[in-house]
């Protein structure tokens, strides 16, 4: 594994060097060859799926593991997007003179190596590596076990694909073992692998965080709250209620916790009540929510913190803006939170004191998504302070060189 | 010292909201105080002198530990001259409107709190204090346990002055504890600390990036290299050598290893070999060195990868640039490095092909400075990728918030 990580480091020297036309081409032909090559990764999706089947995975995870014709030439889709945006290799951010004459320039380059720990989905092996490449980097792949055979076959084409084109196939590395080992090793190579960017549930991101001597950006949980003001607008309230709850329930920019002014509440219980349940909503309230809402079974403190990814919702009430903000900096993931108000000043407040990456007034927290938001495609969605924040684009996988160029000055 | 986090998360949030004549007020307010209370100061850091003597330390580092008047006064003036740098809190450094009317706001937000690990010198704890209020942000102070008795006085002081100003004394704290475990609980308070920064030697940043969860701006190590290449003016390139390695060998832009090309050293042997003698360089070669060089003693494999921080050097000899390039990356520590030639392709070359925070063509590596490269007061010297690299000045001190206003916009 260690050979693996010093050939893609060798590559990412190759990778850095190269031109935004040729980098696209290669893309380009990475996808033509995925749709070319489909059928032999739908073979090998089978095998997965058959393995799972017999593991007795849910629905949803059977969901996320399996391919289809669709779903492959989709991702191949994507490689064409990646290699239509922006390369953000060789910018020159800024630069200046300092008054002994020495020029003084900041130039965008490539991180590297970048090392990528995810789960079930497969798309995440083409995702990472197109936008990797067009970043200039190489990257180390360390997919889920149940994805395994998916991952190989991605792989495989992506490879054979590389070796027609002038990217080193040594860019894209994929770590075959399903030993946990593999994972703790990846996580300390700090010689070789510039940033480890984990994407999965809340305990791959734990096992990262609490292991990597690599620094890692942070991604993907969310435990997304909205807050619903004494003075929001009824109807504006409960279409972003149901859209960030109901939407994609299991992604993360999905919402988890309602939080309701008792006065508004107390205003507009029926239409609140006909909508959870039109919408089929479960909720887990505190004390007033199970007196004012029928349906409503109580909570316990585990649902303020959880990320349900369910059509289940937790619903508090409160008299007021500062008990919301607390409530949403004690239990927030620093993902996506909202408020719906027609008062500029209780929004700004919430804004300012609410600490997190994508703050939303009258909007939906689904909107936290590199697409939607016009970043292009997005590798996650940062959680941490450090580097990026939000939507993880092609800018946040490179960094900055300083380089000064004299004619002899000395301090 | 779970409280002491606690304290400083609480009082981030309102010096959040603090306007910047406010912050710039209570900086100068703390300088006047340092200032009129530089006695105190000078009493306590005579305590932790007197304790180093007695443990024998060298001098060097009781020099890193020694307080005069001057010194205060001086570490007052920086404050004073952070008071008058631009304050990157609140700055929109982009903003658009999505097709469906939704407008976005990158809106810059101090991190939160910053936890500073350190070593003796106490200029630190005034430093990283005022760095961290202008922009916005708490501090949790960790200074070495050789100028405990200094540190408490200063920060004593810095207390008692922002006592008197709008910014909340508890964005200041000071961890007392010597204990080793006080580092560790530091190390991974994820709920309460935004990033560590460490400042000092090799083994302190090894500890804190081996054992943090929450995240690290790594700093400092410098292990700097200077190629000069066959191509080298004779005059630039001794000017270079003998500034970087003499005008302040303890510092991390200092330079550690000199590599040499044949050609150059066939040609100006006699001026290298006088000018190593003049400014007393010992010198730890390579064979060819050795050879050279009449005062060369054999260089060991630990030699290329040692941070001297004296008037040591090493020197290797190599027949062209792509040597240099590889010792470099592999023993470089990503801090400074530099070239010296006339032909600009091979300075390209070598600007493309290391990799490191600062390059310099010509140039002294000690410039990689946040003031002599003109950022204004720096933290530390990033030798990481993510999140900032090399000098880290206020900007990086903060961090990116999207704000999302939108009239009731859904997915």
């Amino acid at each position: 594994m260690t050979e693996q990580a010093i050939q893609a480091k060798k590559a990412s020297r190759v990778l850095a060097a190269l031109s935004t036309e040729v980098k696209n081409e290669a893309l380009i032909h990475v996808a033509d060859q995925l749709e070319a090559k489909y059928e032999a990764i739908l073979k090998a999706n089978e095998a997965d799926l058959q393995k799972g089947r017999e593991k007795g995975y849910d629905d949803a995870y059977m969901d996320r593991l399996s391919l289809s014709k669709n779903r492959v030439f989709s991702f191949a889709g994507g490689l064409r997007k990646v290699a239509g945006l922006p390369d953000p290799v060789g910018e020159v951010s800024s630069s200046w003179t300092l008054e002994n004459g020495l020029d003084v320039e900041a130039v965008r380059v490539p991180l590297g190596v970048i090392g990528m720990i995810y789960e079930a989905r497969p798309n995440v092996t083409v995702d990472a590596a197109g936008l990797a490449l067009k970043s200039g980097n190489a990257v180390v792949l360390k997919g889920g076990s149940s994805a395994l055979s998916s991952n190989k076959a991605i792989v495989n084409v992506i490879h054979e694909a590389l070796d027609e084109t002038a990217i080193p196939k040594e860019a894209v590395q994929f770590i075959e073992s399903t030993d946990r080992s593999a994972v703790n090793e990846l996580l300390t190579m700090k010689e070789h692998i510039d940033v480890i960017i984990p994407r999965g549930g809340g305990s791959l991101i734990k096992t990262v965080v609490e292991n990597a001597t690599v620094p890692v950006l942070e991604t993907g949980v969310g435990n997304c709250h909205l807050y619903i003001d004494a003075e929001a607008d009824v109807e504006k309230a409960l279409a972003i209620l149901v859209n960030a709850k109901t939407d994609r329930p299991a992604v993360c920019n999905a919402l988890e916790t309602a939080i309701i002014h008792q006065d508004w509440l107390n205003e507009h219980k029926d239409a609140l009540i006909e909508t959870l349940l039109t919408h089929n909503i479960a909720v887990h309230g505190d004390d007033t929510a199970v007196k004012t809402i029928p349906h409503a079974i109580p909570a316990t403190e585990e649902d303020w913190a959880n990320e349900y990814l369910s059509l289940d919702l937790a619903v508090k009430v409160v008299s007021g803006l500062d008990d919301a903000i607390d409530h949403i900096n004690e239990y927030g993931t620093n993902h996506s939170e909202a408020i719906v108000t027609e008062n500029k000043q209780t929004a700004r407040t919430f804004m300012t004191q609410v600490d997190a990456a994508a703050l939303y007034h009258n909007a939906s927290t689904r909107f936290t998504d590199g697409e939607a938001l016009g970043f292009g495609a997005e590798i996650g969605i940062s959680t941490q302070k450090l580097h990026a924040r939000g939507p993880v684009g092609l800018p946040s996988l490179t960094t900055i060189k300083y380089i000064m160029s004299g004619d002899g000055q000395v301090r």
